[in-house]
């Protein structure tokens, strides 16, 4: 994994170190968490990524952010349910200081990353949890609403769930959605818990907790509304 | 409300106000939770529901309160499952002071209570569920460890699930059932949340947020590992 | 409740399947939980329930959806109080589809229900209750304010109480309406507990583990502020 | 209540500083809280507060420590249901100092203090309460299982209630009684959690919430089981 | 406090059953919760209890309501920092009712009432508890921003905390100042947990576990910001 | 879904309905969660597993079970640390009903499974999933106790972390070492959180929530001591 | 550090007992937290601190309480992202009243205090504690953004950590940092954790609790975003 | 501290990376936290500290752990109040490997610790921390049940709080001793929780969060009952 370019490991911005490391150690370079950095921030640090020819994915920003970007930054996405902006391929954009060549991914791995959601409410998560995973060159497909209230909607799926080489469960209010998925197929299962519910679902406990003691063994659990890290891990299992 | 017999409203122990009077209002008497006394004050209280000829029912005893009981009561009965002492017909026995008259029901209740559980760990609840519906009148079947995570083994029984007039879920861990069941049967489901699971199960605390969030409408819940206000809410709604 | 047209189970628009077969199942059609969906989302989803000549309840939604719904859906009704909109003969209606048959139910189910409210704060969620049960084809009747700290309020109306069918008691703060309803009347009685209250309540945390708590047996809890649970959970029992 | 003599203001026993001076402060001597301490300590520091000639109280202690105690010192007095030992009138014993004068309080406080539990199984802690107010000179009344599901039993001590100087409520479960018994009084009310009751329970938290969120206005709490206290802070009322 | 008028014992508006019989049983009228009830709702209520010639007391009210009721019944006074509307003396001023005469306590309870908070952000809270304690009769003082980092500052006022018939203590933070000043005095001690603090603080929980786990024995506690029951306990011991 | 074998999808036990289906669905017979169970339980069931032709696995079981169980089964496996009973080649052995042939998977998978603690006292939920994933037909190595308060240990082994094919880091206390393993390899990471330590770590609550909010991505969590969990998800990724 | 002058203890300003003494007692004068004071009480706490000539701190302010107080008050300065305002050298300045001579230590404490953040987000919590270090007379040294999942960004600062005298590492998420800082070096090492994260991130509670079960011995923490306590606490050490 | 020879960093025993480097790099050696190890596994790692002579500390151990190692091990020390075995000069005694020289410090550092306690019970903990300090070259000083209730017994030691160069304050209940002292003295603090109390102390969170809520600025906490992470920290900073 030895490299001759004299990239640094890390760039020290003051107030961020960004790690360019990671896309050697981990396979995939720093992602951005927007929320609680100012638009400078966000800026500064991906034109650092974007400099060092990495593909850049920024989470959790509101419009504002994407409007502020995208007069620094050419060639921006915006995947505004997902609230997030990404940049797939950095060779074909410029930021100011005109990159040259990728190391996205090329290739797409095999197998398909299917995203469910319990409702309709669940889908802003589980669209996170599916850019996420595209970016690390998955094929993903996504199916929402098919919460356990009427498990027909889910069942006259089988033949989509069995064929699918990870699944992620993004489900609020009892989080049971894991549970029955976990039972009917054999790939890996990442299950999400959102906030969505009221009173004693208490901000996505009850599903987090819910998910943790599933019954189907082998779900594995990321934090509330978490797509991101859904849709990471399961780049990381392809 | 008026009454001509001279049975009072309570008897005072000292230690208890039997409140012979509930029968009348809510329709079925006292019922003894046996956790935290002792045998001497279970027995005085028993003696004194038997003197008022009111059906006897004593929950969560441990055998040896079971064995002091029946060398000073004749004719109770012991399910060990369920950890309850009960008397139904107490005109059949005598306590020393020799009742006549029982005022159990003698009509069978129409429609059928159903009682299921997630899981095998789970049967001591229902039994205790199932016991004191049946104590009230009701007609009761039990389904035990049909959980989600094969749910084959509930779908199977989907007939009788339709045809029961009430169903009690016992269930632990992630508490999923309820969510289900809900969704498959028109009739009032009772559930009921165990504390069988380990960790951030908390207790039973998982499966009880997961069934207050139920996404199936008109799930309602009684405590954890309470069996008995189950069945009892049961016998109340038939 | 059989019917012949070759209606689908369910109806996919991307972000919902609408389970149109859930009528059949559990008696009811799907209800919209208006919170965290857009106005257009609602709206795409109502159309498709009206569409089935189901009857259409929408929860948890604030004056603007109304506002935006009854230009697109003709004969809408709207309790401002209970933040619900509805549709209960769709007949009457006619959508852009113009239905011509409601699937609503005509004639009313006997026995009362009745709703309790432990204070003047707690309304909303009990009108939410209370149009559930409507909606449901109950009959009910409301009594509000009728909280513990001065119990001739409530005992004035005992002849009331007694004759219900179903009580559902809705309650904050302290929650200790329904024990003491629970100890005087033989229905079913359904706590609703509300985040009415301040610091230690934590939300409505406080009255849900009282009313899970409660000495009176056979009641029974749906989760905070949860009036169409209640109102549900009652229509089923009738 | 003599100032003159020259009593340290406490005494160092290398394991406790036993505060001397706190019966002139606060009016009432140290007591010591048995629980965690070994037989040694309790009777080196009860000894300590006897030669000093003030009242002696030791509350959650096991027979054990009794048995020990009295081999040690003379004329002690046991109160097993309530887990306590103490030595009213001092001058009327020898410890092995041999004391003279007793600086208990001769003349009892006007008024009765009405010690209430809701249930049997609350009994231990109200005893603990009834004894430490009488230690504190107050005329104390006890009447238990008096709770909120048979209101009746309550309903007919409503005269004792109205005489009362101020009312300890004991209650565990939902924790009620003491909302129904402030909307009843005018006296002060100091409510007492217990631990009695099981899952959503969680020792004690769910009745302390509950009296704490009481709607009855002017009603005061003490830690879950702390019957001491609720006499304590009775006698400082009287 | 007389007895002879046919004053019905509650009025019912719909939305409030207002507790008329309230004085007589507890020695104070209703008080109005303002917070969750609209200007409307409170001043029908408001404008009940005036009519019954009571005391008004309305607690949790943003200076809007106050704008709103004056318009409507005369003579209002508003204690800003307190959030607390409140008429004491209802004879001299009239509502469109035209009342005569007051039910308001005219003479002084002996004794005085001592507030204390912690820090200067205590204030409103102390302020609502002393002028609940003087609509009921008591006199008041208060002392403010004397918490332990700086015992001197309450050390200095030792001769007024020894003079005080009840002190009530409010902090936030850590809650420590009520098992100080426990230590110090021999009268009742009433202690409010406030939501001052931030992170761990969580709204007040910390110093509401401290305050109910103090080791001076005899303090009582009410929930987190409730200085209106403080005083009003105080009231009630005075 | 169709099948020839007349193998019964579910076996009703009574007090179980084995889910002998479940190989065929989701890739691994069910495995017996011991406890809870009586041991005639688990021996039912396990025979009605071995009769199947499926491998057995039972976790959490005392030495007695076993005791038991070998009585009754032959070529039973026992694994003391890990706290499981096994049967990995179901055709060498003879339960009474005398078995034939393995469902056991014969072809070792390719790729290491690497079982890390960060310290001692976490082995047995290791062993755990060692066990686990083996029987699933991993090939897994352990590496124990080499938690971050001494970094060296676990760079020490840089290579072989980065050779790994799934990586489950078992840690209590602060739960911190899966962020660190995160930021180190490319490979997916199963975090297990343990109940080892005290206090504050409230029976493991505080390892879980620092791995669910792990800074690196693409860690996924299971339930506090939830070894068999993460060896199963591992099986499921292999 | 002792005066002459009769400088009073404290100083009553009604709403605050501003405490002149604390700089001779514990070394450094009250300081003002901002959160929850208006700005008109800030200023004048701030004018009574400026007259004793003690330096002033108001942590947890907003700007325009800057703006405010600069209106009133000369020579102030602001560090907006630390949240504060503060008067170092109180000679130079005057208030309305002219102060003469600065309390303010002259000379710098020998040895380096390090504030190390795990991520960006978390800088202003480490300014405040950065610049309170800095008015408690340390020489203070920031390294941001060096958290766990990119190790290497803290260890290429190996040196730093070695020579410094106190290390304060504040982080949100999991808390991580101060144990792998705590096993790479031998001095005091004060936590803060941060509010940075979601969902069961819990507002600071994950990281709270990790660091208090850190497995590096030696690490004292301090409360959520608390990073005024930990300049102080550095201050105290150094 | 650098040595020659060639010791390993780390010693691997299979279930024990003994961190043998540890004491260069953090200033004292691996700890051993015996709570939930084996004796065998205790004996073991004890005898590799010893043979790298290094001190010897094994914390939270019973007798019978004593008992067993000193069959083993010969000169080893026990403080059964701490719950401590430790081995401060390792050249004087000799395991079977043959130490012969010590690495422990042979130098009292300057300045003293003090170790208080809010009560008698709280002892064991405040043990642990004076062995630690004792055991990392401190002069350590105890003083023991000065808790708040009781002032006069704190402030009669003001000289000697004065004069201590770190203070440990243990405290349960309500944990108000560390701001009390905070306000009193200018060295730092380290608070320690411990679990004395009952009810809502919740085994330590009480004083956990009153600690961490301090109204006295520069005090830090550390994890409930961790006496010896305290004692461990005072030596860090000594």
């Amino acid at each position: 994994m030895a490299k001759k370019s004299p990239e640094p490991q890390s760039a020290d911005l003051g107030f961020a170190h960004v790690d360019l490391h990671r896309v050697k150690r981990v396979g995939f370079p720093e992602v951005i968490f927007g929320e609680g950095k100012s638009k400078e921030q966000i800026a500064a640090i991906a034109e650092r990524i974007i400099l060092a020819k990495q593909p850049l994915l920024i989470t959790r920003v509101e419009p504002e952010v994407y409007a502020y970007l995208r007069s620094r930054i050419e060639g921006l996405q915006h995947n505004e349910k997902a609230r997030c902006i990404y940049l797939e391929k950095t060779e074909k954009h410029s930021s100011k200081q005109g990159n040259k060549k990728s190391s996205s991914s090329k290739t797409k791995k095999q197998g398909l990353v299917l995203v469910l959601t319990g409702g309709t409410t669940d889908i802003p998560v589980a669209e996170e949890a599916a850019l996420t995973a595209r970016m690390m060159g998955c094929q993903v497909k996504t199916l929402y609403d098919v919460g356990v209230a009427g498990l027909h909607r889910l069942i006259s799926h089988s033949e989509e769930l069995r064929k699918a080489a990870v699944i992620i469960v993004v489900a609020g209010m009892e989080g049971a959605l894991p549970s029955v998925v976990g039972g009917l197929v054999a790939c890996p299962i990442i299950a999400v818990p959102t906030s969505v519910g009221y009173g004693s679902a208490f901000g996505g406990l009850a599903p987090l907790l819910a998910m943790l003691n599933s019954c189907a063994p082998g779900v594995t659990v990321v934090n509330i509304n978490n797509g991101f890290g859904a849709g990471y891990a399961a780049g990381r299992i392809m």
